[in-house]
């Protein structure tokens, strides 16, 4: 019996009222029947590619070796952009080549990237504008069965496309100052940064201050219920990231931030 | 080993806030443990027959052969009408006869139409306001396993029912016009139609022009990004049928249009 | 070749716009390669654990023995609060001992109940504030896959955490009253009551009257069409508790009704 195929993750900003992501895991399924599937989010903002970028960073390390995320944002599509697939820290990714996979490709040097090449033989035609269920869909559920990325295409010719201003930034200076911003507001209203809480370790933490605008907050804590309801907070989030909640509420809207904005950690310690 | 089921698709207006999708998923694992069973949309509008009509027809071709697809937009639940079950272009649907698949009996005249008999044997009371969990999915995990719509009941006694008017028409004339209607508004606003582009193969493309009340846009385009941000192209959708688009935005919010809205093509080469 | 694992349902107030589900799902799938997962809702209002107990209660009729069933509604996660999988009625529950486990016990009461120990090997770090993913998902899929509950922990020191007044009361007296609540208002706007219908069996039931403040109605139906559109009716619905509908409407909207609402039924045969 062949070994089972790895399970394939969706992320997308297709929403969930239309039919698109159902025809992407038909896609899937009609190359590997036993494809398991796994729907990460459908509600990326429209077109936003940076805040894919951050959700697809924090995805590998809960899934199983050889896991295949499928990432698809893309509103380049039809146009000369490029498809590509690349394979790091063990798993895959599989996307349009616009700097959706920059923080992956940062953390995690690519073993190797591939253009997609197009299926000589396609099941049906490939519309020019969805190559997410066309092209896509299939090559990861490819990838999810055989593992081999080398057979999907050839190698990218030049690097592949990558954003800036993604990873906060360490500045010099007598006392501690990193800038950063927040990556991702989530359902509870907690605010996730782009800080690998790492990046404050050593630091005195009583002593740090975290700012966006004219707010601040200060104290890292271990959990939510550790301050009163209704009360502000600092903890290492799940990803391993500063995050700035409310015990029982919603920081964003106290603070009315949202994806985007600058957060700064300074010292504050006088 | 017998042979892997085929997949399950479940298309409803259920929304996504209530158990009850989870309790069709249960059911068919009651009847097939290892069902691949995929969502399509939980949003059609509440008992809107008509919008998941449109929905249900793009289906099939994305999915392997043998899929089934269960279809549960119900108003009439409990009452008389009657559960069917199809087979139809190599594929199967499970439905209430309420004309939700009015469009494929058109497209892919049905091999066979059964009427469901409730299960003499149920492994839970029936209840009479959800059939789409007690009837329905367990017919569907069946077919999956057993590829065999004749086991689940007799032919149907009579036709189908079936929806008036979803059909674009060609009007005679001297001149090109066709009348449709808005059949879906997605997630990005794009307004899909439900005219088929090779209706309008061999027709000078340059010179139609498609019109929404007041409104009109001209030009097909192969994709999003062939016209500037903002502004508006035609397209041959990801379904095949004829698509009105604005590049990075919502083409129904711009010309204020939803479902059932009428669409002209109209060749107006002066 | 060793068995199927048992499915794995999935209840959280995680919303659907984050990568929190999707990630326990990774979580599952390193354990259980093989798991069936299906998503129940992740519309819980944010931390209201009432509001789950409600539909945990529901979901095991409708799904095959063995299944795990997996809540994740937990305002005190990090804090002192114990994490816990019991055995009731032939499947298995996971979740925190917060109380949404409460109606389950009151109806199946629990063979085995045991507080999960932490993983001592971990195959990641364990977040403080995402035990869903780092504690539970792994010891849903080890019930899912060996079905040994006395695997994941010692026998629950005292009892599990239960919530009061989810129950409705009969009131004695000469007539019949049943006080009880909305549990759970469902995408159409019905009216799920947490009254079992068969509390009401025997009594005369063209002589009840449901009420909520000071809105009525009376007569028990069977299906929604048996009323003119637009018509409010009593139904038993699909879970076998009473429910108050409007035909092609929404009872909530009409009576500003939402969960947590007094429900009193009254004979009121003068």
């Amino acid at each position: 019996m062949p070994a089972r195929p790895a399970p394939i993750t969706i992320t997308t900003d297709f929403g969930q009222s239309d039919h698109y992501v159902g025809q992407m895991k038909g896609a899937i399924l009609r190359v590997v029947p036993d494809a398991a599937i796994v729907d990460i989010t459908h509600a990326i903002a429209p077109q936003n590619v940076r805040a894919a970028s951050f959700l697809v960073e924090d995805l590998a390390q809960a899934f199983p070796a050889g896991t295949v995320h499928l990432v698809v944002v893309d509103p380049g599509v039809g146009s000369a952009r490029r498809v590509i697939a690349l394979e790091a820290g063990g798993q895959f990714y599989v996307a349009p080549d616009n700097g959706v996979l920059t923080l992956i490709l940062d953390k995690l040097p690519a073993v190797r990237i591939v253009e997609i090449a197009p299926d000589p033989n396609p099941s049906g035609a490939i519309s020019a504008t969805f190559h997410g269920r066309d092209i896509m869909a299939p090559a990861a559920a490819r990838l999810a069965r055989d593992q081999r990325i080398e057979d999907l295409g050839g190698s990218l010719a030049g690097e592949a496309a990558t954003l800036a201003g993604l990873r906060p930034r360490r500045i010099a200076g007598d006392r501690l100052r990193i800038e950063g911003m927040v990556a991702w507001v989530d359902h509870f209203g907690n605010m996730i940064t782009n800080i690998p809480a790492d990046m404050l370790a050593g630091a005195e933490h009583e002593s740090w201050e975290v700012r966006c605008g004219s707010q601040s907050v200060r104290g890292l804590r271990r959990y939510y219920s550790e301050v009163a309801e209704g009360e502000m907070l600092l903890l290492t989030g799940s990803s391993g990231r500063l995050e700035i909640a409310v015990n029982g509420g919603s920081a964003a809207k106290r603070w009315r931030a949202k994806a985007g904005d600058e957060i700064v950690v300074v010292d504050n310690c006088d």
